[in-house]
């Protein structure tokens, strides 16, 4: 018997049939003792309806008060519908909307970040023996006004509540059984983690293994609330995500995951002067445009110059690198050189931390594929290189091989 | 330059393009120095679409509570568009959902009744200038719950912030462009009347001049709130519904309309004694099944029986039949006779309070037209009679020629 919090995305909730299929796995999960408190989000593809009505009215701005009042109906119409699938099965349920639960957010409509969280009537209805069904993504400012958190914010509301209520365990389904150590589809013998600390899970999700949002899981972390992914649609265990347990009786993996993102550019601004401040005179009026600058390297200088490199999304990659050579005699560069067609892959595990060695045995197995290194950065946790993208697929393989990833027994440390 | 209540109905703003068209009537509003608050309906076909939604989850019983949720989506909806719709005119507005102006309502559900309104968010928006926009239809409890007012509760809306706000009038935006002396399908010149007391328009919409809610008409009248019905699609100054002003300029019309109902069948319980009790033992069991009575009509009797004859509507007709028949015995009943190729038609008007003949005149222009009338029914601005609804027609021009309702200059009484 434990006391949890069960959130379900767009696509759990996407049709009046996936709605009664939740219902049942909720009465289930009642029925074997579980006091429930259940965050939703809005049915697949009403989002996107209500935001094409907002930009039928507004075709320039989109004013964003009334942008949270429309898309906060989404998730409304979910909880209702929600409690009354519980109610055909025989479960007491109630709903709540986030204003109705006093989210309390901060004034930032469309990106609101949550203050509080009235407990209270919850606690009620949970001692009542209810389900309790709030709406994701919403909130309430100070003055009354809806706001919401952003996309996949539901996420987010599930933590805080499970925070606020101290429940045991903030479950989020979705279309994945959990966690794995890479992308199925580029690695057939990636394996389902069943544990992974938080800081692993931000270090994967930020690279690109999109099954959590980053906020979420910083959140979780913050307030140590154990967080488990596991699939609406499949029966498993998922992954938990926790911390770091020293006195768990489970050993620690060195190596957690492969990450990678194939969304990146590199950027490097060759042969300018290696003074104090070239950084900021390179990136200052990039965060200007809004354009986020992922892996920065800058190596030592020679002759007092220095090359520069960044990366960018691809997206972005054409107007920066337009933007840069408009600039290059101010910044006194003596090229621009630019690769869209680049990835990112990144061993992640904390592990790592009190294991040398991990890097050299990286770059060893790559070298020994042919896969030549564009960049390296390294974190505590995470060592990231930067390859021309058509090595991704071969790079990914190698790396889970050597670190031995499809094996349950790696819940050891290899030693070197 | 006045403080007015404009509420637009599910067809007014049933599509993106209809909201703009709405917006641009506002601004035009604005700009000529009125003050504003708007009340919307959810647009045509949501609530529909929201219901159907409902009873997929509930096929059985619904919960109201979790229905007046979902629901009340449909507003919010709307009022966020609209909003957004007049910020891109340059309009500042700002919506407001019947939770977030404090519309407190009783809680029963689906049918809840408003008790009060917090006016000051809104005087205060009023005085900084900007056009505020409610959702109608929905209001929220005591204990935080929404509520809804059932059907066509956004017109009880906008009455209800009227009579809180004290405006100058609340004006209801519908696809008619007024109140007319009869149905213009009927009797091609039927005339739009330019005013009406609130007794003359609850006797037409009761009688199924389907305009306006009763409850609204009703409200107005208890808060005495001038009430106006005028198109969206076509200028022009609609209908308006006040109290009969004593020192008005202008006099009393005799006659303002000719309702009727075609959706009535008349049940005669023949040969019963008359004895006291006897109605409630006819009408009492049909008041449980939930049936509604119309017209209630008992001659006197001779040798101790008497003749009981009562309208419901058509669509109840057999089921009456059937259950009399089934009490004919018990009842001490004759015969049970019925006719479900009946109609009511109705002579309404003020002016025959003071004005006696008006009813030997209708049944005069009825008999001269070959028309039999099977009932007759009065009250004091309201004469009934019910016809074999072949006649309908007949009767509705007769009427409208004998009373000169096509003239414009019928405001004034006709001598006998």
């Amino acid at each position: 018997m434990a006391f949890l919090v069960k959130k379900f995305g767009g696509t759990s909730v996407g049709s009046a049939d996936r709605i009664k299929q939740v219902a049942k796995l909720l009465q289930n999960a009642k029925q074997s003792g579980d006091d429930l408190v259940v965050v939703v989000s809005a049915m697949s593809g009403e989002t996107n309806r209500l935001v094409a009505l907002a930009r039928e009215m507004m075709p320039a701005v989109v004013d964003v008060r009334e942008l949270d009042v429309l898309l906060a109906t989404g998730e409304q119409v979910t909880i209702a519908l929600l409690c009354m699938a519980l109610k055909e099965l025989g479960c007491d349920a109630r709903s709540y909307t986030g204003a109705q639960v006093k989210i309390l957010t901060d004034n930032s409509h469309s990106k609101a970040r949550i203050l509080s969280i009235d407990k209270e009537p919850i606690l009620e209805d949970i001692n009542q023996g209810r389900i309790v069904v709030v709406a994701g993504f919403q909130g309430v400012d100070e003055s009354g006004d809806i706001t919401t958190l952003g996309r996949g914010g539901s996420d987010t509301s599930a933590v805080a509540l499970a925070a606020a209520l101290e429940c045991d365990e903030c479950q989020i389904f979705t279309d994945v059984d959990g966690v794995y150590t890479t992308d199925p589809r580029v690695e057939s013998r990636a394996r389902r983690l069943e544990r992974i600390t938080f800081e692993e899970m931000l270090e994967m999700a930020s690279l690109g293994s999109k099954v959590l949002q980053i906020r979420a899981v910083e959140f979780a972390g913050k307030y140590n609330v154990p967080l488990r992914v596991l699939s609406t649609f499949t029966p498993g265990d998922g992954t938990l995500i926790t911390y770091d347990n020293e006195d768990s009786s489970m050993e620690q993996a060195l190596v957690s995951g492969i990450a990678f993102n194939r969304d990146e550019a590199q950027i490097t601004v060759a042969g300018v002067a290696d003074k104090p401040g070239i950084a900021y005179q390179i990136l200052g009026p990039i965060a200007d445009l809004n354009v986020e600058v992922d892996v920065i390297l800058q190596n030592i200088g020679e002759n007092g110059l220095t090359d520069f490199t960044f990366t960018v999304h691809r997206d972005d990659f054409q107007k920066i690198m337009d933007f840069l050579h408009s600039r290059q005699s101010e910044l006194g560069a003596a090229s621009i050189i630019g690769n869209d067609r680049i990835v990112k892959l990144s061993l992640v595990g904390v592990g790592m931390r009190s294991h040398a060695g991990i890097a050299s045995r990286m770059f060893k197995t790559l070298s020994e594929a042919g896969i030549n290194l564009r960049m390296i950065t390294t974190s505590e946790i995470k060592i990231s290189v930067v390859i021309d993208e058509n090595y991704l697929e071969l790079g990914v393989r190698a790396l889970h091989e050597e670190f031995d990833l499809a094996e349950e027994n790696n819940n050891t440390v290899v030693s070197q």
